[in-house]
């Protein structure tokens, strides 16, 4: 059976898969993936993204999402077009509009392909130190606040030395770290990691700007592996905050300590 | 009088620009922009940035480009689709293709728009250290291979440092960090930004792996200012090399210490 996030992603092609030109597919955006009534990015993001996997039969390498309009429930169409289909690496592009708006939540282009394991690796990183999973925290809103049921499907344990932002008590650097995985302990596949890498209270709430919340302008994801079981080390960080901008760089690693995911996306910071 | 690189990457546009649908423009690809026969992937991204930004009258923020076959010299055309004009941000997709072999070059989405120079600034980073100008060096090909005519055009001055590769003597570290301007002193805009950002040899020619071209899938830049005049200090690393593929993260500083340029790439790394 299918877990909550796959169901929640799901997508069904108009006819037949079109690898050479346009497949139109059907999809749900499902309530209770938003935070405050728009749904993550990262979820819009591995919605179309399976679209994209569908038509040229491949996985993720690295996709990069525009965010155009928010993400509302209710019935959505992604319509992929193939860019090219080369022999190690397949390009699409894909767009999602909302039926219920017109209007168009995200464009991306994506890569697609296999990695080739047997190639040499050179490792230059680690994964973040991060207390272990029972002492990490439950990400909880402010006290006036209701949890957001996405924070229930998420099952995110925040190392609680990042939590005081909460309370007013950010740490001074935009930095937000802990682990991931499924509430109904679905695996995380490639499509999932495109959810995780956006899933974390942005770092930036870290930091001493009165920010209350981050449009995302464009978001790129590199998916270098799948990951082992059990939860992801994340870890997410800003360094650049200037302009009304700043970017955010996440890395997700495996429970074997392989880096999975890197991400890298640029924000606006309007002011609270 | 445009300098060089504006010279290299004018475009012209067919009839009136449409910022609303797709416009149309000429431009040449010139010879002596290229490694070993293809042109740079930085110069056709600004090529086909230089065409957005026309369209939609802001600068570019965000640029990601895919790259699908060789850039030769010659006539290409560049498509401009507007995506969204919004308040702040302004999204669009490019694609350029070659006259010559009638194949699609480079396919682009990205967003343009102005920061706000008002705004905060929170800063956690440094610029590169790097000896002097004058103490860093010409990066020459191997004694066997002719001065590449888009070395002389760059100006560029490897850290000495990093330049053992050239000699089979890699540093084991897949980085790589100098100083970047124009031979003709032209001034760097956010566009040249574009080019500055792959202009550097690969870091991962400091690995010990036998590395002879690294193919770009895909790159992402973000543009976070206008350089200061003077030399531009760069530092490009790449910490993850598995799979046949790695990322190559690239920081361009401006002579006034400020960050105005960030890049991520994502690469294939076929074994000599």
């Amino acid at each position: 059976m299918p877990g909550e996030f796959a169901s929640a992603t799901a997508v069904v092609a108009r006819g037949d898969i079109d690898p050479s030109g346009m497949t139109v597919f059907d999809c749900e955006v499902i309530d209770g993936w938003d935070i405050a009534g728009n749904a993550n990015g990262g979820y819009l993001l591995a919605i179309a993204a399976r679209a994209m996997e569908q038509v040229v039969g491949r996985p993720p390498l690295t996709v990069t999402a525009h965010y155009l309009s928010p993400g509302l429930p209710g019935h959505h169409t992604v319509t992929v077009e193939v860019v090219k289909i080369g022999r190690m690496i397949a390009t699409a592009t894909a767009t999602m509009v909302s039926d219920t708006t017109g209007r168009e939540v995200v464009r991306l282009l994506g890569a697609f392909g296999h990695g080739d394991p047997s190639a040499p690796s050179i490792i230059a990183g680690a994964p973040p130190q991060l207390p272990d999973f029972a002492d990490c925290v439950v990400d909880r809103p402010g006290p006036d606040q209701p949890m957001p049921t996405i924070f229930a499907r998420f099952s995110m344990r925040l190392d609680p030395a990042c939590t005081g932002f909460r309370e007013g008590r950010p740490t001074g650097t935009a930095e937000m770290q802990g682990w991931f995985e499924f509430a109904d302990g679905s695996e995380i596949d490639r499509i999932a990691l495109l959810l995780v890498v956006d899933a974390f209270p942005p770092p930036v709430f870290n930091s001493e700007l009165p920010v209350l919340w981050v449009p995302t302008v464009g978001l790129t994801a590199h998916i270098r592996g799948v990951p082992a079981p059990g939860p992801l080390a994340c870890v997410f960080r800003s360094r650049f905050i200037a302009d009304g901008m700043f970017e955010e760089d996440g890395e997700v690693w495996d429970s074997a300590g392989r880096l999975v995911a890197q991400a890298r996306q640029l924000a606006l910071t309007p002011l609270g």
